[in-house]
């Protein structure tokens, strides 16, 4: 499955995109008056083959969550079992990443590709409200391997936690999302994304790990030498991206990896959140560097491994407000953005349809 | 009524805002993770004087409309029509900011302060869609005059628009807005505009000029020029806001001066726009400070003048996406953001009453 869709993903369509230049140049506004809104619009009809592409409605959030062998290395202060916790949160509709998703009309589906504690989630409650937040039990293991000590997956745990994500993107663009946004929960996993992140931008450790959600002094330089640690020790090859992802990545982080691989292949949208989901993009643009076509930056992280992540695949985010919580609540504050972008081709006049004098 | 309203705007509740931030500190997610909207969260709470402060609904756009004596100085390659055209454009809801109003929930009124060519509306046209964009009557007079002979108003005409301003926040808000946000139209006012910020700012007209909606680089020179000879003239009082609205002003600047200055005495959040709005933001400061904690910034315009003033005034904007259109699409892109962090204080869950365990 991970080689089809690798071999699906093509390049933007160059005919929709300069119907959309051209669209852009007619509507009643000064040429380049919005900003970075008009590539947006652009790069999205070439995505869509189509201008104007369609609106990107209705969204979901898939939200992978996933625990971390490198936990043991006491790289955060939050204890392991709040990634169970939260996922509780999650389907009782009390995280913040709820609060954001009601607000802008978006569905929540919440992954487990790996968690490491018991779910305190009662199987039958998410069914009660059909639009409420769902539960995808598929764990590839409970939590990674340690990466201080051994690869966190093998090959094949790795492939079918990527594969895992192209499934749920099948399965949520089947069920008609116009876009596909990405979340994460996992306590631990800003350093795994670290690490990815040095792996495919060749950037030193200390320059791409941050404090996550508020790591002190201490632990923050524990954690860079963790990172630096596990690199060395497995000497990724960012060529081999399957390879890099069980060395040093997450279950989320490799699910995440395919829920972009998916979308690209079938050319919808994905609108990216945080570090997280950025170290995934990176091995989702080392499989296939065309899906960078389909990926949009929704903010970015106070981390800064985000910022060399999204300087590496060409991207600038929409929102930059310091947000460093993942869940894909960044992601969900960008989305209005996306979809004005595109409504505009929609829904304005032109100066000719308008009566409007041009410059 | 401007000495009234500017003597009712009164310091940000600390007692709401300490019980905010409190707030913030037990919801389930890492403390300050989600960055600059916690402490607007706390401001808002502040304004409103109530944790957590109402929800910013329902939303209005209102656009001050008007035309500038200084367009004879050849400043924009715009026909000054194009004010009475684009008029004609937002009842019709062609736009982009009806667009944008249409996506958010927001509802669009148009304000004529000071067109000067005739508007091509059917007067009757607005009543058929009680939903749909309103236009408001409210000629000072036809246009300024040209800044760079004499003064672009008297002062009584700069009052009356200021009170305008007032009198039309004060309707919204009786009306039951939540929020109010700045838009504008005038062919030409990006050169008022930088001479508000460089007179309030004590800025160099060069510093503060910028190319509006794209002049050529010797339009550009000409403008810069228009600023510098209009502040060398009349060399305005920045501890004098109405004198320096009659001087170097617009009558849509100076009815957005009363509409945030109308907002604040209310305690309503007005969201600003871009160039327009913030140079207007200056004068309702330099009225009464504590305005400014009405004041929310939504994005950073392309204009150099827009910067300098929200450096002025204090504010960080939400966006920064390159947009120069104004209308208050800026504002409208913004509003989501606003909303999501007071809703934050409504919806999220505490670690106590989700049972996550805290670091």
């Amino acid at each position: 499955m991970l080689e089809s869709t690798v071999a699906a993903i093509r390049p933007l369509d160059e005919t929709a995109m300069a119907a959309a230049r051209e669209l852009q140049g007619r509507l009643t506004k000064p040429a380049g008056s919005l900003g970075a809104l008009e590539p947006l619009s652009v790069r999205l009809a070439g995505l869509a083959g189509a201008c104007p592409p369609p609106l990107p409605e209705p969204a979901t959030v898939a939200i992978f969550a996933g625990d971390h062998g490198v936990h043991a290395q006491g790289v955060t202060p939050w204890p392991q079992e709040v990634t169970a916790q939260m996922i509780g949160n999650f389907l009782a509709g009390g995280a913040v990443v709820n609060a954001f998703a009601r607000q802008a009309g978006a569905s929540v589906t919440v992954v487990d590709v790996g968690v490491a504690t018991p779910l305190l989630v009662d199987p039958a409650a998410d069914a009660t409200d059909p639009a409420g937040p769902r539960l995808v039990a598929a764990t590839v293991r409970p939590g990674t391997r340690d990466m201080t000590v051994t690869a966190a997956l093998t090959r094949d745990e790795a492939r079918a936690a990527v594969e895992t994500g192209i499934r749920i993107a099948g399965e949520l663009v089947d069920a008609g999302a116009g876009i596909l946004l990405t979340g994460d929960m996992g306590i631990g996993n800003t350093t795994p994304a670290a690490a990815l992140v040095a792996a495919f931008t060749g950037a030193d450790p200390a320059e791409v790990t941050g404090r996550g959600t508020g790591v002190n002094d201490g632990t923050y330089a524990r954690k860079v030498g963790v990172v630096r640690a596990a690199l060395d020790r497995h000497a990724p090859d960012p060529a081999d991206p399957l390879g890099v992802l069980a060395a040093v990545g997450g279950l989320e982080h490799a699910a995440l990896t395919g829920l972009v691989l998916g979308a690209a292949a079938r050319r919808v949208p994905v609108l990216l959140d945080g570090v997280i989901a950025v170290s995934a993009a990176l091995a989702a643009a080392a499989f296939a560097p065309d899906a960078v076509g389909a990926m949009v930056a929704g903010h970015r992280s106070a981390e800064p491994g985000a910022t060399a992540a999204l300087r590496h695949l060409g991207l600038d985010p929409l929102i930059d407000l310091g947000l460093r919580l993942g869940e894909g609540t960044g992601a969900l504050l960008a989305l209005p953005v996306v979809t004005g972008a595109v409504r505009v081709l929609h829904e304005v006049a032109t100066f000719d349809s308008a009566g409007v004098a041009e410059k």
